[in-house]
């Protein structure tokens, strides 16, 4: 997500900071800031837009003269981009200072506790709530502060501190996002990610789940909760600073890929919360009583490219679990068709950039007749984030392989939050359903992981089709709308063509494609439609296809119908598209790898697609 | 449609006859029967079912020993496949007797005016109220008595006659269905089709529009309407059994294109009849009230393949002029997702064969639900007719080829008349408005014929694709529609990998595979889109496309931005498909010409799809 710089030595920090922080430029970002030592007080420097502006400001860092700094490059995630929510943030004395990663998903009553002792608040972000904590329990000791803050805080976190009364220290944290420690002869650095330091040093130390580290400038000290100290060995990055650029992935889209069990947490775990010792989806961006979501009539989902398959899914997921009736629509279809848009139907458009043209003019037109639009968005502050009724954010981070991965997974997680959201107010679901609903959804970021390490099974695999022109993707149902995206991944950077069908209507036409040898992928995870799905295995056997399937570890049948098999792990049949798609992703990266194509930048193709 | 087969001469009648209509067995029918002069009485036998089956209760023609004689193979139009609805009909005396191709518009009036005057009916066809009329008007003259009767009847029909008070002659008459008079040394033939006499006689003489013919065993007189002879020149037949058998056309996909202005004729005129000096579209068969109608809330068309195609276009077009929200299932699809259906909701299942296993299990369980089913069908008595609550016939006649053409124009027309008729009794339509479309629907069959004589210049253009790998078709709204038509034409004939885009959604990954030269075909029919369309092109083309665009006359903008374009005439945008369909199904069958597929019967493809 974002970026975290750190420097604590002989040298000037805010150089350094600044440096460090245009190299994690490529991640994106919408705004920088920098705290830096002088004197005895923190000094801080913030600004919305390029980082060009805070170079400008602080004169390439020239003008705050401190060797001992924080800074951050930040994607919005709580609060819009502006000044006062770039990073660090600080308590209201300005004596402490903090940069942070990550979410806190309990931030909402933290906030409240803290206001209701007499704190302001004077940004719309998670993250100060941290500063005004630490300054809450602050009684000198930073670690014994730092550890009674975080053991009080849910959520994911990779954070830079600095205390006013400490000027010879920078202390650090991290669970659930990344936090690197690197140290060279000149001082100690702390960063999010390799490439921010790798001009200075290759020595790094890596941050576990909930520890801490203090970083003196020639000196570090590694701690657990228990305020025990922990001894740590230092690493040697030996990757190039583009290899370092993604984290040692070959590819974007490869990082991207593993970054979804993470992207997934991000998505679900702050809109599931304990109410009365029960379990409850709280999704406050809706803005909506329960009133009016049992109100809702019809579902009108709006997308294009990746996001419009999220949202075919979507309506399976809606009308099965919520009963709704919902109808999908490419965006720049819907425009021009004159949709009968009935009252009490509410609009949901999808988009990752937020800026998509054809989804923005959809929720333009929608708006205009009176209609609510809900955005489920990627990118805080976009132009659908800003103008739509109500904005349901997937945090996935900001994503830079053009073919989507992560973003696409995390709009599955909002629509199935919302989909349980809207039937368990509608009255549609039991309190046993929804909680093996919410124990499915919390086993998907270890599935994920589970289906990577499949990788090299599916490489060996996609090897055998590096030469192939045609393959097809087939399936039913939910199965249909996996096989579509699939198919999309496969063609956008392999340039393979490669076509979705769903797999009963292969044989009105489609199936006079198939030859000796043509590859067909059947998806298969839908218990309800195994036996459907083998009379179409066997039809495009038939006629000489060799099928890779995909289905659940319990449908063994397959496997006799089948030339290959990829299990996915035991889900709840509505979520099998986040399980399903994984394999799917890791083929079609590994035919376009295997074929030499430019797997981040496919050609002819823009990731935010602003015309129509 | 039909076959007739009728002889006169010194052989044995019934033989021959036998013989003729097993030649025409590859057309389709459902019952058969034959009328030969035995004595001075007309002998009638009849049988649902296989010619066999006629063959066998008249011992191979041997137990009807006249040399005189005229006999049918039905293809149900007007009343499902049986015993009383097969051919030949007669009036009660049984002196009469009348085999019938085509439809007569106008039975209902003609045939109430007969009951009125005390004929009882004892067939539910439209042919048998000819027989009842010829009876009526009957003083002695049967040509005076042929011409006045058919200058009551709207339609069209292909006629042979006998009278039993005439056992030396047969009479014939035809307008717009066909018939061929054949002679040899042994006697004179009729039939619907030269394969049907090819054996006997390679001499014919084609009998005009609204020309009688009758037959004596070694002479011919042909007359016109106003009783006047006719002078007319014999022909020679060159052609041999196989290219008979497609009325000397290369492939029955030929034939059958060419027979699409027939067609629609068929099915649009019987249903556009005058009510006090007002046109009007009457569709009895729907069994609804005028608030019936009215109480229709929502349409769930479901169907499989093309006719899903014609669907996704009825769609754009009830939903345009009738307002009523539709939603469009993939059969395979519809069944298994548990579909909302709503109070009010109708369901239009769409079938050529009727028999189609998906579409006809979809009707099941929409009835099972407590849904109205209306089915629109080409095969009368199938099981989609039979057992959906009301059918809407299309009367395209059989078809032959895999790859359906004139079935699935019809499916349009019936789909244009359900929704002007629902847009009239919702009041949605001014009389002004009804009365320009109706004037649109009516040119639609020249039209076609215009754009069916393009086909050496699409033959031309489609010799240079035959080795394309690729070709991609796009376009928006109806114009999407029509090309996953084209598309699907082009694939299951020519095995081309080709691929239907919504022409707005290309650029969301699909654009990645277009390369230099790859072949776009951009359908752009809606002059609201021109612009958007033009976009479109330009992207396509920037990427290398060569773009064969398919548009209206006026739009001269696009030939600028187009490599090839072919110029449908002016009518109504919702009608647009019938004509823009023309050129594609004819590049696809020049396509698949030229790389010698077998156009008419593509691999792994069935007519009817009676499996899931």
């Amino acid at each position: 997500m974002c970026g975290i710089v750190g420097y604590i030595g002989k040298e000037q920090a805010a150089p350094i900071i600044l440096d460090g922080l245009a190299r994690l430029e490529y991640r994106g970002y919408d705004s920088a800031g920098m705290a830096v030592y002088e004197g005895n007080k923190i000094s801080t420097r913030k600004a919305i837009g390029r980082l060009k502006v805070l170079e400008n400001i602080t004169r390439g860092g020239e003008s705050m003269p401190g060797h001992s700094g924080i800074g951050h490059t930040r994607w919005a995630t709580h609060g819009a981009p502006s000044d006062k929510n770039a990073h660090p943030h600080t308590n209201e004395a300005g004596t402490i200072a903090v940069v942070h990663n990550g979410i806190i998903e309990n931030y909402i009553p933290l906030k409240k506790k803290m206001t209701d002792r007499g704190c302001h608040f004077v940004s719309e972000t998670d993250t100060e709530v941290l500063a005004h904590m630490l300054d809450y329990y602050y009684k000198g000791n930073p670690l014994e502060t730092i550890i009674k803050v975080l053991q009080r805080v849910e959520g994911s976190y990779a954070l830079g501190i600095m205390f006013a009364d400490h000027p010879g220290e920078i202390y650090a944290a991290r669970k659930d996002s990344p936090l690197i420690v690197g140290r060279n002869e000149s001082g100690c650095f702390i960063a999010s990610d390799v490439p921010a330091i790798l001009k200075y040093t290759r020595t790094v130390y890596y941050l576990d789940n909930q520890e801490v580290v203090v970083l003196r400038g020639d000196d570090l000290s590694f701690y657990s909760m228990d305020e025990e100290e922990v001894e740590k060995e230092s690493a040697t990055i030996d990757w190039d600073a583009d290899a370092a650029e993604k984290a040692g992935y070959e590819h974007f889209m490869l990082k991207e890929m593993y970054e979804q069990p993470r992207t997934i947490v991000d998505t679900i775990s702050p809109r599931v919360r304990d109410r009365n010792g029960e379990r409850e989806i709280h999704i406050e961006e809706l803005n909506m009583t329960d009133d009016e979501l049992r109100a809702i009539k019809k579902i009108h989902i709006v997308a294009c490219g990746s996001a419009y398959h999220a949202g075919v899914t979507g309506k399976y997921v809606l009308e099965g679990l919520a009963r709704i009736p919902v109808e999908v629509d490419l965006a720049s279809e819907f425009r021009y068709r004159n949709p009968l848009l009935e009252e009490g139907c509410m609009v949901i458009v999808i988009s990752q950039s937020g800026e998509t043209a054809d989804t923005l003019a959809a929720l333009r037109e929608s708006r205009e007749k009176g209609f609510q639009v809900l955005g489920i968005v990627n990118v805080v502050g976009s132009s659908i984030a800003r103008e739509a009724d109500a904005c349901l954010y997937t945090w996935a981070g900001p994503e830079i392989a053009v073919a989507t991965t992560k973003a696409y997974s995390a709009q599955l997680a909002a629509l199935y939050l919302l989909a349980m959201k809207l039937a368990k107010v509608r009255g549609l679901m039991s309190d046993r359903e929804f909680t093996a609903l919410l124990a499915d959804l919390k086993c998907l970021p270890d599935q994920i992981e589970l289906l990577l390490g499949q990788k090299q099974k599916i490489q060996r695999f996609a090897n055998r089709y590096l030469g192939a022109r045609d393959i097809f993707f087939i399936g039913r149902g939910i199965d249909y709308a996996i096989s579509l995206e699939g198919s999309l991944k496969l063609k956008e950077i392999s340039y393979v063509h490669s076509e979705a069908y769903a797999a009963g209507e292969l044989k009105h036409g489609t199936i006079s494609l198939i030859e000796d040898g043509t590859l067909v992928v059947a998806v298969s995870t839908q218990p309800e439609l195994y036996q459907k799905m083998i009379s179409n295995i066997v039809e495009v056997k038939a006629r000489g296809a060799f099928v890779m399937a995909v289905t659940n570890e319990e449908n063994k049948a397959v496997e006799k119908a089948s030339d290959y098999v990829v299990y996915i792990p035991q889900t709840n049949p509505y979520f099998t598209n986040s399980l399903a798609i994984i394999p799917l992703q890791l083929f079609a990266y590994y035919v376009a790898v295997g074929r030499g194509c430019d797997v981040d930048k496919p050609r002819n193709l823009a990731k935010s697609v602003t015309v129509e």
